[in-house]
């Protein structure tokens, strides 16, 4: 029946928009630490299988052990989330102990608050009133954050507390006023409650390449209060820093090989500020704990960064003390694998990066030093974003958007998945379109045995009505004619989704 | 029947949809000098009751006083807008002439024209040549906006020309071979005339983020000026600006109460590179006239300059000269109640970043030194963007769209008319619904009442088949059926706008 | 017929939607070098008689041989389109070669593999290490950029080679261990496959205000390389530079006339970092050979960047040596004609830009100095993108879309056509307006002829009807009225394009 044709095509049609809408991707993550009750952080032997591969299905006896152990580590691994989660729920203050501890760690892109507490106990173990200092800033940094009532979940991430630590501690590492000034933290609170605003504006410019603000805040607000004082200062006189005006001493015999290799822990301790070998190595092992990834790369860059000194014929003293390395160890880390998803070619990119950025270090150092500054983080600040702004042609090479990073490991998880979905969908698609022409060449069969029927009944009725009515069949099968024609625009226009179908009259 | 409710249907869609496009809201400002005929610029008496309510509806004898003076206020007060609306039928150099004295207040943010000849005034009782050069830095700036097509609203706003203002002055005041050297006005020119272009091509970057170009033109065209003839010159030299290399002698006995207090006017003076007090005083009252908040904030930022240069230790001599303060009031007055709503929130952000911006001009200072290159407004220009590219999740903080900055009162009755905007437009949507549930249940009611009508109806109408044609009913059941199945899906189908009514045959 | 209109309507509602899509203009150029079949490279009369007329339909005998001569040139001249499709099917090294040749070239924006012959001809007098420097340079940008797979046509114009060769040959000129120091190609090789990551980083950032990202890349790398070595390094040394703390002895008494005119080839060759007159004018006839304007303009630049050296009393050494002409030379060819199309207007710009790069080479020199380095073509590249970002109201100045971009005189060409078609969319539109006019006229008509017959036709149907059946007449009358009632909202709605039609029942 006609009737019946019309209500087919409307539902057709809301099928066909309802099934378009409803293959929309869904991009969450699967947690890695899901189902997960008490959170147990005593396990010491966690560094040597350090594995994140989903529990299999049905254990064995062993296999069920290192299940175990598997969840165990996944606790106070990666990011810790079950941890964040369940401190939700606790003392404000707690909280805030946790956010700092996170912020700590932030500076090397770990969102982990027991490496933030194994790096604070690197700092005391380096100097008091530095580690005081870092603490100050980072909590300033959080509160002001706070105050400013700024993202919730990046305050929670310590994302507003790693540029108020670095702020803390080079204040007091680079003051000429020796340790233990008290009327320093006076600046440091200043300075570290002002690095949320620089944090929010830079964030605003580089939101719009999806770039992070990495230690930008930092680097800005520390040279901004060393230029400030300067050396010649009476309430905050700074070290003297001077640019080079003679050629160094440099003497191959007299290199010093085993210092040559502590320059790599020392240059991971360089990134807080700390020249001490066994400082880095604490370091090392806060990033392990977290990341082996990112722990890879923060020694490949150090690596890196005492080579290109080498090479670019620095003063091996400014090489043993790590000058070289920090920024190449976080240049390393940002693009290894944190914020573009690990591949071989990334792998090597980075590698690249570290180079470059080891290059760019000696230059601003020497650019810097004409106003009496220090190098501080800009090289890898610099470095970092120019290598992330790269765009190529090749998909091997992710960068993924800023509001996925988490760490190395759940990046290629969730590249992974996004490759695999890709791969999906386009299977899919090719099956839907094979299936839409079937269905298409059904119902053209379909259509044309309706028609058929049709019209043996109309000329059936036909037959009937000649015996009643003779005067009026011209205009009826004008009338059917054109519903015909109709039809066939229909049946073409049923894409738009904006047309009507119509009807026509029913006569015996 | 079928056919009336089909077309119930579709005008129902289209109520909705007008109903739904009619409700925008009409976000355009009530003037606040409306309806007024001629300008009275001289009255001496009003800075003792600045009020800027509006009329009260039935007005007794004194207040009908108060009103005429209120209304006297707002010829000469606020942007003068009446005063610009006149102008525009005046001879041409009228005209240039007003342009290029709103040029000269809009250096404080002030569009006014009168404000603009005050400021001239104090020029000239600080220094005739200066204020040539500034003169005719503001007059060929306006020119150039004018041959470059530039918008003519923000010409008539003086908003090409305060920069050029500033380039005149500044380029008199650091140049070494004194007063009266008119070769000077030929570079003079070149640059007055570079602002426009400078300003256009900064404005087309700040403007991705609805930001002011500021003073940078200024900033970057003097600079340019200095940097590339220099000290060292046969036609142009500078000034000697060397870096500090030596422990200033402080002394804390020494300090002069007095210098210190009126190193507040003078950081006012200094915005126009003016020293002496009793110019900074007249700036104040010409602020005053155009916008008490301006002036309050202004004064205010001085003064926390002055506190902030004791703070770092800073030469007196330098506070005394003001050259702590004019920073802090250019920001003081650009964050509080300018580029933001005035709220208490804001009052305190504008301080924190008046005590940002003395920082930052220590710290520019000491970096520009080395290129023997004054601070100018950088500090000011670099902290107050920092400030408004904040993004906070409070609204008490709320920045003004670029095009609906004029003056912090207006600004205030702006932003308070957006609040209450958005209240009424909540009740009303609120009203809405209810209305529209309501209408909805109302419809409900006809249709049931309706259909039962038709259910009748139709069953009468059976009854009469039933006893006239009887082989034919299982078909027309079979379609009524499917009618009534269909409406249902029409009904809810109703918000997609795109759906479509379907008839049936009639039968007798 | 009622159903006769349904189908009009619906299909009066298809025709205006394709009607509206089908109007979109081609904007693609007409290749000037079209229907070519081989290029002949040897005409050494060229530069006399340079036009870019299409030729004439109906030739006489001097006409076609002038129309030979031409096509003759537009093989060689322009940026040799049909040159570089040939090369498309040739061997690779020999396209990375015309790849290499076009990078070398483009420094002066010329898109030309015979240019960059002669100009590494130019090159080659003057220096063979920094030719050699050059040209490695510019082989390793270009293969790091197929490395990293960027844009193949963007390649193949050289825009990945002209930064490397730039980087080759000023790391060259500014080492300071003399020529032939072969260690120097190790941090060549590197700095100039940094050229492509560092030039893709800044097209991020510039493609949003499309802007190009003129040497940007090799004033970075260079400035990078030597500030990081420095003058007092033992592998890398570069050449002493230090600020001026002197007033420069100048005798106007001494100046030397015909050293200045030669200033203006020498300020082209700076361009390469050559100080020999005979390479500059070289590097003129690379220039005329592709572009008589750009060749024009270059020498404009560097006229005008030597009288500004002069106005702001640099050293005539300075002057000579064709330091104050270079960036003037790039500022000028950029603005004039380049990005802009050229009118007049646009070349009194391009003077104006060259005059404002003339001062910022100064001034960027003498900062620049302060940290041994020289001024490379940043002067340049901020004037230029200053001028780019300018925004007037004429239509006189209008910069051409980036992807446009080719050389002036193709340029000049879109500009034209542009300009053209907007004159014939205006005349068209208008035409339109008026014919849909006349046809809603001529609708009305027929609509009301055919609402005539059809009253007409129901008075006759239901004439008929009386006699017929009398009890049904108040039901049947009642719905034509509801459709004619339907049709009047149904005509109106035909702009919304979902709507629906609405058909009735028909009995005899």
């Amino acid at each position: 029946m006609p009737g019946s044709h019309c209500t087919k095509g409307i539902q057709k049609n809301i099928n066909s928009s309802t099934s378009a809408a409803s293959s929309f991707p869904a991009t969450e993550l699967q947690p890695l630490m899901a189902n997960a009750d008490l959170p147990s952080e005593h396990d010491n032997s966690q560094e040597n299988r350090m594995e994140k591969d989903p529990v299999q299905p049905e254990p064995t006896n062993p296999q069920r052990a290192r299940a175990c152990f598997l969840k165990g580590i996944s606790y106070f691994s990666g990011d810790m989330k079950v941890f964040g989660k369940w401190m939700e729920k606790q003392f404000f203050l707690l909280q805030l102990l946790d956010w700092v501890l996170r912020g700590a760690a932030q500076v090397m892109f770990v969102n982990n608050p027991l490496s933030g507490l194994i790096i604070f106990a690197g700092l005391i173990l380096q100097n008091y009133w530095w580690a005081l200092n870092g603490f100050v800033g980072t909590l300033f940094a959080t509160i002001s954050a706070l105050i400013l009532q700024q993202n919730r979940g990046a305050i929670a991430a310590g994302l507003y507390g790693y540029n108020g630590i670095l702020v803390g501690l080079l204040m007091a590492v680079f003051s000429n006023k020796g340790d233990w000034y008290w009327w320093l933290l006076l600046p440091n609170i200043f300075m570290s409650m002002m690095c949320p605003i620089v944090s929010s504006a830079l964030a605003s410019i580089n939101s719009r390449w999806d770039l992070p603000v990495f230690t930008l805040p930092f680097n800005i607000l520390v040279c901004l209060h060393m230029v400030a004082t300067g050396h010649y200062n009476h309430n905050f006189p700074q070290v003297l820093i001077q640019p080079r005006s003679e050629l160094p001493n440099i003497t191959w015999a007299e290199i010093d090989v085993a210092k040559l290799f502590t320059s790599v822990p020392v240059g991971i301790g360089q990134v807080y500020g700390c020249d001490k070998p066994w400082t880095g190595g604490i370091f090392i092992i806060s990033l392990f704990i977290s990341s082996p990834i990112t722990c890879a790369h923060a020694v490949l860059g150090s690596a890196v960064g005492m080579v290109s000194g080498l090479a670019l014929a620095a003063p091996f003293g400014d090489i043993y003390f790590g000058l070289w390395g920090y920024n190449c160890v976080l240049a390393c880390i940002a693009i290894g694998g944190m914020f573009y998803a690990l591949t071989w070619q990334v792998h090597l990119l980075a590698i690249t990066c570290a180079f470059f950025c080891a290059y760019l270090s000696a230059a601003i150092a020497n650019i810097m030093s004409t106003f009496g500054l220090p190098a501080c983080t800009w090289p890898f600040c610099l470095s970092a974003l120019t290598f992330l702004l790269l765009t190529t042609g090749t998909n091997k090479i992710f960068k993924l958007p800023l509001a996925k990073v988490t760490y190395p490991e759940k990046n290629l998880g969730f590249f992974w998945k996004l490759k695999k979905q890709e791969k999906m969908e386009r299977a899919k698609k090719a099956e839907k379109e094979g299936n839409e022409q079937q269905k298409a060449i059904e119902e053209n069969i379909i259509l044309n045995e309706k028609e058929q029927l049709r019209l043996e009944h109309e000329r059936m009725e036909k037959g009937m009505a000649e015996s009643e009515a003779s005067e009026d069949e011209n205009d009826e099968t004008h009338v059917e004619d054109h519903w015909v024609e109709q039809q066939g625009t229909g049946d073409e226009e049923i894409g738009h989704n904006d047309l009507t179908e119509v009807t026509l009259g029913d006569h015996d």
